[in-house]
């Protein structure tokens, strides 16, 4: 035993404020959904707008937290659900939530600062990231560093494979004329999750119907012939 | 108070065998001195080969680790060296070590999975970590994620400019000549790292000498005219 094997306590600095309510539909990777914009909420200690002074020159931010809903053990080995979750690779040769100490790291286009109701919040898109999220550190992307275009991605060297086509029934076109100047934000959050297929591996029959919580909506879809319908929006906020 | 604002104790899973050995000389960014060769030590619970399946297809490391030396007060606002030192900034503005929870994030370049006297080393290269260093998580660097080389770079958009040039005194070349195979190694390690001119940006003055911990050896030198001349490696190990 030695110093630097001893734990350390860390505390949330902000809380991801994100259109993802649970974790169905949560891309398995920033910046695949532009849509998904939401907050890093500061709180209160670090709501100051002082401790961003410079940010504005960065159009990214690596943001370090926590998969706080992932409560299994931390396992050695994981499935990635990029492989059909029938393959195992070692945790570290992964971006699996379950793995030692829970620290989860994506990259978001920053969108700027903004202040309401007495809040700092962090404005960010291609979240990743289900609501409520605790954030540990928020850093600028560096370019010169960070990016490394010609690095060799393993298994996930390619973006997943391009995605499904999304359609919505005349009912839910209905609601979304219904909803006004926030429709075409929420119809292209939903077109870009659902894209993703986010049905698990084992289950990728047609017909089937799943809820998936998006913003204020519970989002009902099935596939059907290879295409994402989207059935109907149920408000629950 | 909400559960995610609670704390949370993590637990290194590695420790970080480096060659730089003090704070004084370490690059501030990674891959800078790609002859900074060193391992991640596995902690026991972690030395397990299946924890790291399919990493071969990798080409580089995102290490989680532990500022272990900072120990400041986190700050809301520093002074990054790069700006010269005498010009603040926001925290999370930038990568400085006086941060709240004093996590930093570097990508290295993965040499290899070894097995030595029963302890399981990620060796990597291009470190900018102190030996000692505590590590809480090793992930896969995913190109189509991870590198944005469009991303705008702030204060830091380009890299540091070109280092010094760095000339040894004949002792020094005798003494290199006299460590036998490990002294090319040794002599890109040196070269590298001081042409980074570690000297605080408040005392750029020329003559002083400096001695900065290498591997097994003080490395004395001076700056002369804006060169770097290495005095002599003085083995302290």
């Amino acid at each position: 035993m030695n110093a630097s094997d001893a734990s350390m306590s860390i505390r949330p600095v902000a809380r991801v404020v994100s259109p993802y309510r649970e974790k169905f539909g949560v891309p398995r990777q920033p910046g695949l959904v532009p849509a998904a914009q939401g907050y890093l909420e500061m709180l209160p200690e670090y709501a100051a707008v002082e401790a961003f002074e410079g940010i504005e020159g960065f159009s990214h931010l690596w943001v370090i937290f926590g998969f706080h809903l992932s409560d299994g053990q931390p396992r050695l080995r994981v499935r990635p659900p990029r492989l059909g979750g029938n393959e195992e690779l070692g945790v570290f040769a992964t971006r699996s939530p379950f793995r030692p100490n829970g620290l989860g790291l994506s990259v978001l286009r920053f969108q700027g600062l903004e202040t309401a109701e007495g809040r700092l919040r962090v404005a960010v898109s291609g979240l990743d990231m289900v609501d409520g999220t605790p954030v540990y550190d928020i850093k600028p992307y560096v370019p010169y560093t960070d990016a490394l275009p010609a690095a060799r991605g393993g298994f996930a060297a390619e973006p997943p494979a391009a995605g499904l086509q999304v359609s919505f029934s005349q009912e839910a076109e209905a609601q979304l004329s219904g909803l006004g100047e926030t429709a075409p934000g929420i119809r292209r959050l939903i077109e870009q999750s659902l894209a993703l297929d986010p049905r698990p591996a084992y289950q990728r029959g047609d017909g089937r119907i799943y809820g998936t919580r998006l913003s204020a909506y519970d989002v009902r879809w099935r596939v059907e012939a290879g295409r994402v319908i989207v059935e109907r929006l149920v408000c629950v906020e």
